[in-house]
């Protein structure tokens, strides 16, 4: 029988009503012909009490142990997710990761997925199973001992499930009933895509469109896996959600398929660095080690010599990065003139793997921007992206203009 | 090192807070040149809500899963509390049932222990960590699957892992600070004993004294281990609690150790059956089959072939015990003239190896109850124990007026 994936949040199993009612998709999908492999996350503020206590320990704790602990939410879903179906008359029963085993890496709290054995599983379908419920988020290290993949990791698992059991689909089920055009609460033209390409996702994921965990596409996408995401509270509605696909898969689309933001931006300008080779590395060396997230870069004209260099971080990173650049210049490694935060500021950027075909794209979008009279601080662009920084006061009036000019109320 | 195993049940691990206090007190057995075993419950109401959640999911539930749930708060309890000890420099972590790999057999939610095998731990013990803290009341069944060994696991758990690796003495640390010559909350006159002999202590426990579980006494009787019952509240003392021992290792002893009592006990008389032989079979096969615990059973003397048969068993299982007998008469297996039950007994016993070389521990039992005008309505006796079914409303009198006729409040 044909394998299908499906993964339910921790707001879709919060309670053992819901629990139910996730259940009752489940039985559906049994009954239109798939075995079904459910991957579950812990009931919602489960993790975070477990995280609270494990906290309340110490400030630098073993994350072997950490894992042991917080891993336990997710099993405690599995159980009852399988009791759920087993009264429906739906032939289930739960994994833990280590009984799968789900193999990853050694870096607890952060591990990898290396490997899922699928005959053990297999088997059970053979032998009528209907429905293998695993415990996402977690799996067993090299040394026996339980890891866990970080979190949003249940979707990862979910993906790597599809993936080793060449599943049809993968189907996320969330608390939002798909991916949008922008965010809902900014604009309320922002219309519900029907698919997306997976390049599309993973810049949208990226860029702060918090649907889907950007490692879960990454792997979807690289394992051709079709990935769909969908509210567990609608109907139940066969053609429900958004598919994230190939590109392929999309017959006809917008150029731009959609405007995301992030608010937490910085701006920060080393002023009148002293220019010579190899100086983006001794910037963006200490700063990445500093764990400081750079996004976009832009290098001024260099002049007599000298240059200015622009950055952007998250709002709270900037003190570590501003201590990182003044131990390089004490310790000689670059030479500025000055380091200007300015902690005011909002990306806003255009998405969609039209453009690749269509010139005049970032035209467009300064124009837009212009017309509303909002000054643009930074620009950079990628093959299907361009994103831009913008004083933060102006960000949902951007938002808006864009998803107007690029027609966006409108399917292709 | 010499290893020593320590338990600590729901209420001593019930905060971060408590399972701190509970660690201080590993860290002075490590101090102590012990390598310790800790074995944790989970913290307490964890259970209760997990088994909550399962039944939840509907009447009939797969144990299997069950166990898959409720195992996962004894896990947590295990992390946190290695996690604690680590921050307290003290080399620890923690196992999970399946790690060790504790063996039970397949009767999931009431499995029995199979087998411990001890290379891990030692070999960890030999590279220095000094504390293993292992999830009580849970291992791994023939299939891979996990099982629980049922309520209150954890005290067995305990003395097995003791037994396994021979150690020193195996501390069960609980919200009581010792076993009693008779509950305190009946007799202010109730004396800690620092001794107990095992064959007391299954009598006592048995009895009702919930202060460990059965099954935790007699493996420690059958493998010699040394068991201490003491509170995780109180002074940390190195004589505290109870030694539950070897009658051999107990010097000096009274008599009589303990005055114990329980309440809910049901009368029951079967009148006028048909004698014959074979005839106690017929009667205690049903009830027996209809899970009614017969406790005390008295037969009374025959007269023209017929004769009255008495016994005795919980009071919410007297229906089922009527139905059993009706349904035994109407297919013909018995033939009685009346089932009469009385409810408003309870039961009285005292307990103590002493009186198998004292004889006269019965007429002074019967006497000091006499002299309180109180009736006895059933005697039942064994090597070690002499119990008596009164009126419950003379419990509480019964159980002082013993305490005094034996002088319990002094020590041997």
């Amino acid at each position: 029988m044909p394998i299908l994936v499906m993964k339910f949040g921790g707001t879709s199993v919060a309670t053992p009503d819901r629990i139910r009612r996730a259940a009752k998709r489940v039985g559906r999908e049994v009954a239109n012909g798939f075995d079904v492999i459910v991957i579950v996350s812990a009931m919602a503020g489960e993790t975070n009490r477990l995280v609270g206590y494990v906290e309340e320990t110490g400030p630098f704790f073993d994350a072997r142990e950490y894992d042991a602990v917080v891993s336990s939410g997710e099993n405690v879903t599995a159980g009852l997710m399988a009791l759920t179906l087993q009264e429906m008359d739906v032939p289930a029963r739960s994994w833990q990761g280590w009984q799968v085993p789900l193999r990853t890496t050694d870096v607890h709290a952060a591990a990898r997925i290396e490997e899922i054995p699928t005959d053990n599983i297999l088997a059970k379908f053979g032998e009528g199973m209907r429905v293998a419920v695993v415990a996402g988020f977690q799996g067993i290290g090299p040394d026996g001992r339980i890891t866990t993949l970080g979190r949003g990791g249940s979707d990862t698992t979910a993906v790597a499930f599809a993936a080793a059991f060449g599943a049809e689909r993968c189907d996320i089920y969330t608390d939002v009933d798909g991916v949008y055009t922008t965010d809902p609460r900014i604009s309320d033209k922002a219309r519900k895509l029907d698919r997306i390409a997976f390049e599309e996702m993973l810049e949208l994921a990226s860029l702060g469109a918090k649907v889907l965990q950007t490692r879960s596409v990454e792997l979807a996408m690289r394992y051709k896996v079709r990935l769909r995401v969908l509210s567990s509270f609608g109907e139940m509605d066969a053609d429900a959600g958004t598919l994230v696909c190939d590109e392929e898969d999309i017959v006809e689309s917008n150029v731009v398929a959609g405007v995301a933001y992030s608010r937490d931006e910085a701006k920060m300008t080393l002023i009148s660095v002293a220019d010579r080779p190899g100086i983006a590395a001794a910037i963006f060396g200490p700063l990445s080690e500093a764990g400081v997230n750079v996004d976009m870069i832009v290098q001024n004209i260099s002049e007599e010599g000298r240059t200015d260099m622009t950055f952007s971080c998250p709002t709270n990173q900037v003190a570590r990065a501003e201590q990182a650049m003044q131990k390089a210049k004490d310790d000689g490694q670059i030479n500025y003139h000055d380091l200007v935060a300015d902690t005011d500021v909002a990306k806003v950027s255009v998405v969609g793997i039209g453009m690749r075909s269509h010139a005049g794209v970032a035209a467009q979008m300064f124009e837009a921007l212009s017309a509303e009279n909002i000054n643009i601080k930074v620009i950079t662009t990628s093959e299907i992206k361009i994103s831009v920084l913008i004083d933060r006061k102006y960000m949902e009036l951007a938002v808006q203009a864009l998803h107007d000019a690029f027609g966006l109320e409108k399917a292709a």
